[in-house]
């Protein structure tokens, strides 16, 4: 790597680390909030996503000075362009996390079911990929970004679970659908939270190894969520 | 735009409007097999998309290879990166499509619980959203762009009533809850489908104008799905 790129090179990867933790806590605070049945911890998550809304303007941003400055080359270009679908991802997981908070707030209004089936472990599951994504990204880690992969497909087994149990508390009760629906959506948002992280640790092989997996004999199992 | 510029930027353009056209098809296909009960449609969903994954390599392929050789500057740059958002959303909408197709095909391996709420107007709606979304994408019309913002709203309300209605579906009858579960499933889809053209139309008027309204006051609606 050049070195003229490397100050601005590691300013996009603190920058991103910054507003991956951003999304870290904005998770953490949703989670709290659910079991804890805690609407302050909720409200928190707004607060984290509106900070990261404006992380994602300002990457952007830098990436484009970046390439209009410098015309950065092979893998220096290569490294900006991921920065900046990396960026996308958790913008959008920041959005997820509101989704995860705005479905707890309406679960906790009314009495819960039961405990929160799985739902706690599924979140502590995808709170650790997200972070292991985000440092094999800035550290180029290849093994620990083949790690977050093979995380992915505990978080779906957690919600293959979560869903049927569910589903028999729903079919049982009538008086739970609603309340049930609600936690399966939330199921349906941290499985969604895992498919960012996996997307960035992807991204963090192509960006290494200029390899593009994206679409390679996993694809079909990451399609079908 | 200088002129060196005018043949790569109309061939990115076909890129896109091909790839949207599948991503079309494949919507179409998914919501043909879910109103018809037919497999094949459902089946047609999964070649339209391995053919979205091929182009969206190519794509993002033929972007890196005009940023490296010719280095654009300001809307140039602008627009390329635009391109990259753009095509990875596509991609993306490859997979919703696919979830509507799996779910699908687990709803009509059973019978029918109703006539299908209002999911076929939900999908029309989607349909029309897309469309639109890229033909102001490659045309950069802002006018168009905030049209498809406006749809979203109908996409959204499409999807309270679904909800509503099915919610009330399985708490009558927990005969019903899975299958109504599907459907709800299907219209969370659509309504992801509707969220990433809503995307491609605010990076529109954002490679139009160089205005981010990504965050600005329409936001907190936006991450409220």
């Amino acid at each position: 790597m050049e070195r003229h790129f490397d100050q601005e090179f590691s300013g996009l990867k603190d920058r991103i680390l910054a507003m991956g933790k951003r999304v870290e806590n904005a998770i953490e605070a949703a989670i709290e909030g659910l079991v804890n049945r805690d609407q302050k911890s909720l409200e928190k998550v707004h607060k984290f996503e509106e900070e990261i809304n404006k992380n994602h303007v300002e990457v952007d941003e830098a990436c484009l000075k970046i390439l209009a400055k410098q015309s950065p080359l092979a893998t220096n270009l290569r490294f900006v362009i991921s920065v900046i679908k990396v960026n996308a991802d958790l913008e959008r997981m920041g959005d997820q996390a509101v989704n995860i908070a705005q479905n707890s707030r309406l679960y906790i209004a009314h009495e819960p079911i039961k405990p929160l089936v799985d739902l706690p472990k599924m979140a502590a599951e995808v709170r650790v990929m997200v972070n292991e994504a985000l440092q094999s990204f800035v550290s180029r880690d290849v093994d620990l970004a083949k790690k977050v992969l093979r995380h992915d497909d505990i978080v779906d087994q957690f919600k293959g679970k979560i869903f049927d149990e569910l589903v028999e508390i729903m079919s049982k009760d009538g008086k739970t659908v609603k309340r049930a629906l609600e936690l399966i959506l939330i199921a349906r948002n941290f499985e969604r939270l895992g498919d960012h992280a996996t997307n960035i640790a992807e991204e963090t092989i192509f960006d290494v190894s200029g390899k593009d997996i994206r679409h390679g004999p996993r694809n079909s199992s990451v399609a079908a969520r």
